[in-house]
């Protein structure tokens, strides 16, 4: 994300018009502009909306109880934005992209990420300077008391369940073709939330079984999601503390954006337990937004103040100091798997891999 | 900001891997932190206190009294994204844009535009779907009512007057550059707020005189910036509500962005009273957020999307209505200039131009 040229305009360019860098600044600068109006295109719904045909601003205004009044700047500008097609007659309709991705109904639906983008991370990072100068959260389970007195609120437990799930699916799904299954029975996803992971890895591997490893409070979601999905014969609901509790025993154990939420000598704990837990040819799997060794990629860095803002002691890390954590706690044979653009895993083999 | 191709995927797209889309999908709803880490990094002062040479984390991080928890991440965003530069000893300084538009000591400096964008609008935007739901502003002087009550405010006073300048600033400067100001001897900015447009075609043309008309809580505030930039013997404050009072006559009348804040009997009205008000030769300036004629490109279109959250009857619009209007309020000569990337200008004249 970072333009070329930035740091080559000329050293006179301080005293004059250094246009491309000005526009780089301006753009950033308004660049919430453009998240709120596709976030709140989803939070309307106006991708579902329009997934049985196209329609006018009018009638599509109409269909998502909108006063009028801005609806079609709003829509012209989702238009601009490469989000909706409009055509000569004035009929609004979704692109491709849009209807693989935003519509509710289509199976590659990343929506319920952006609902949770939209209803509790905006929000939060507009606490940043205070979180950088107290060093502490302002919103999430870590400033609501911990994840138990966090979840006992409705409405912010279902859309953290969303924000997991959406935000671990892309990531499971490459999980799923970059990874040796067939070489391992059972699966279980530790920290597993409503159980995304495991459905999008049972989907591709017919051969696999598992579940995930969560808080009780995550027993009803995990499980109903699981069953909606069509797998609740081959993935179960393990209960309990990842710190007061072992973790159950299967032949892989996935830590997907886990380790983030905690300090390093628990991240350190966590992986003890889990090299404790496997069965003897077992491997782990850590997937995070990993920061770039170089530290100079936006990515990584991004999502560790996002862990800034929402937890007491997380932050994100680099592959490197991870695998040193892998190393400490007993894993061998650690080696990187890059998943999605944001997302990339270690993995660690108990023991020796045969050759 | 329409990514190439963004219309042009295969079907087939509608069940596989259509990339690229869905990349901009997320780089889009993801783009607000990108935003708010530079509007955060203007509020704690990161590019005025690098003024005088590089520092290490530590060392700007006390500097700007931060905890330190983030502040390496934050800083090293900052680099990722362009803003600042880092070297092999961890010494961060800022870049060559960065000195000249976001140190507060540089005559360039517009982070009173971004201090307004970090504290008012961002959190504005929030309220995006409330806005389109009710077709009412969210916050902002329409939502307070009106800015007489809203100027009581005395911080929300000073950030829109922050962003009143700060958002003017490069169109003024601009203005001063593509307008024939040799042929005009005076000016006058109504809803001046500070008279940051006055004050630069001030620098720009040594022959000009005028100043600003705005409501009477505006003459503290303008008369206060205009003598700290050395005008005060050239440009004076006018005291009036525009709907009540007659505009003061000139040879040139500027309304720049004032007509977005008002209904279109409102604007034609301003337009009429611009009319009466110009000398025989003169000539009214409009220069807006102008949305495009195709209503495609972004700018114009989000930008009425703020007029949305911010007024009760405001939006952008496009040079071809603004010229419908001042037609019919009797000017002549209508032309387009453009200024910024952003705003462009339609102007006409009182009478026929003397050949």
């Amino acid at each position: 994300m970072a333009p070329q040229g930035a740091r080559t305009g000329p050293r006179s360019a301080r005293f004059g018009a250094d246009e491309m860098n000005l526009k780089h600044i301006l753009e950033t600068a308004f660049a919430f502009r453009a998240s709120k109006v596709l976030l709140t295109a989803v939070e309307l719904g106006v991708f579902t909306s329009l997934a049985d045909g196209s329609q006018t601003a009018g009638a599509l205004a109409g269909a998502l109880g909108l006063q009028g009044r801005g609806a079609g700047d709003f829509f012209d500008a989702l238009v601009a934005l490469g989000f909706l097609d409009r055509d000569d007659n004035g009929l609004y309709a979704n692109t491709v992209a849009s209807s693989a991705y935003l519509d509710f109904g289509s199976t590659e639906y990343i929506g319920d990420l952006i609902e949770y983008l939209d209803g509790r991370v905006y929000p939060t990072w507009n606490f940043l300077a205070q979180a950088l100068r107290e060093g502490a959260p302002q919103r999430g389970p870590a400033a609501s008391g911990g994840f138990g007195t966090f979840y006992k609120d409705r409405d912010a437990f279902d859309l953290f369940l969303k924000g997991m799930s959406g935000g671990s699916r892309l990531a499971g799904r490459a999980l799923a073709k970059q990874f040796p299954w067939q070489s391992y029975n059972t699966v279980i996803d530790v920290g597993s939330a409503q159980g995304c992971v495991a459905v999008e890895l049972a989907k591709a591997h017919r051969h696999l079984r598992g579940g995930g490893f969560d808080l009780k409070e995550l027993r009803d979601p995990f499980e109903s999601y699981v069953r909606s999905c069509g797998f609740n014969d081959r993935l179960k609901f393990f209960s309990g503390n990842f710190f007061a509790d072992p973790l159950p025993t299967a032949d892989v154990l996935i830590l997907g954006r886990i380790l983030h939420d905690w300090s390093v000598p628990q991240r350190e704990l966590l992986l003890r337990k889990a090299h404790a837990a496997l069965s003897d040819k077992g491997a782990l799997i850590v997937y995070e937004a990993f920061i770039d060794e170089s530290r100079r990629k936006p990515g990584g860095l991004l999502s560790s103040l996002n862990m800034l803002l929402q937890t007491s002691d997380g932050a994100e890390f680099t592959t490197h100091e991870c695998r040193a954590w892998m190393q400490d706690a007993g894993f061998v044979s650690m080696h990187v798997i890059p998943l999605t653009d944001n997302h990339a895993a270690v993995v660690g083999t108990k023991g020796p891999v045969a050759a």
